[in-house]
């Protein structure tokens, strides 16, 4: 079953238009990962950098927002990765307001498993690998 | 000529790993916007706003990090509009670190008109549709 | 029964030294103010805003900050008014890491309820004067 | 000579109700005293974490707000340490509109001298404490 959070919108996110800054629409996609972690990954992200020395850069991204989220928005973010490579991952991100069918963004952002101390490419740990694969069933 | 316009990387806008947090490098590429509107578009953004009640939200992004920035650097933000339509713009980010030729990171981000009150897409205003076109001489 | 809510600490709010960026325990008292407000006001902060014109910025700021937060860390955070005027209301908040009793922050903040379109101070709306006098008891 | 600096409110500073979100003015604090460092320390911030190992985590706060900043808005940031201690300092702010004398805006903050890697209090390196010292002449 595809992972999903819900992310409240909160007022420091929005601009002076009345929407979510969309920086901060790329912020929700991070968030919706921490929470794939957490959930999916045995340990959170947060553990994954500490004990494993082991981070995931953003190295490429794209989106599409076609239509806004505003301040007092509920934001259900669905997450799944749809290709995992020796050491680079491609998370899909699917964002909708709470209880509403119509996606209103997508994102597409490509990770690369970081070593963080050297600060290079590394091959994604296989336990990452499993939970990554198995995201999209 | 090209636009660009420097940023330093701030504190705030590094995570734990010491890279930039990537929300905050499409944050760069809207604050190059500001300045562009500023230097080459007869009003800044902010004035755009609220005289004319026009703004530009983003309606598509796509970027390539190939090598991260880190706290300490200065980055170089080349700007140009590479599409111009009727309601729509799409902008063009080149990001390199001051003094040197590579680049690290590249984006492009389409931007739709937006009548602030009613929050609908409008034809963009002449002086700007002029400003972009010539901004990739 | 005092108001609290849990926040998590995310990638995006920590610094280079692996330490919360302090202006964003500024934004987890907002966040917090906010969960108070759906929780507590009748209505969410953001329907006060749209339905009332009615917002509270921030006039005044204290804070303490004896330890710090890091990321991983879950943060509990204690909401509520210990000063209710006319037209401003001074917040208070006590930041423990969840689970445990020792206070890692606290901060006071003095908001001012202000007429969104007219931007000047108002007597604050008598349900509001209500949830907040309660919140304390 | 008081050291000061100019900042650029930018439009994702800036909150629904079209003044700067307050966390954002602690930041632009931050980055006064990044730039405080770059002019008048020796080195930036950036290398005295990096090649000292030091850093400055704030361990209180006070701040009044008496007139908002809006978008569109630049402003001065006047930078000076009142006081000296063994391991903290006490940075004062002052922020105006540039090219208006009212200060709309002034907060202090109590940084603590950090070993980096111990994450310990540690007196303040003398080549700082002499350009501490010499801020509020």
């Amino acid at each position: 079953m595809t992972f999903s959070t819900r992310i409240t919108v909160r007022f420091g996110d929005c601009d002076p238009a009345g929407l979510v800054y969309y920086p901060a629409l790329f912020h929700y996609c991070h968030v919706a990962m921490e929470e794939f972690f957490a959930a999916r990954c045995g340990k959170s992200y947060a553990r994954w950098m500490e004990e494993e020395r082991v981070g995931f850069p953003t190295v490429e991204a794209r989106a599409e927002f076609s239509a806004p989220f505003v301040y007092g928005d509920e934001v259900e973010v669905e997450v799944f990765v749809s290709r995992v490579g020796n050491s680079s991952a491609t998370f899909e991100y699917r964002l909708r307001r709470a209880g509403e069918g119509d996606l209103r963004a997508r994102a597409t952002l490509v990770q690369v498993s970081m070593q963080l101390d050297a600060r290079r490419a590394v091959p994604i740990p296989e336990e990452l690998r499993l939970a990554f694969a198995q995201s999209a069933d």
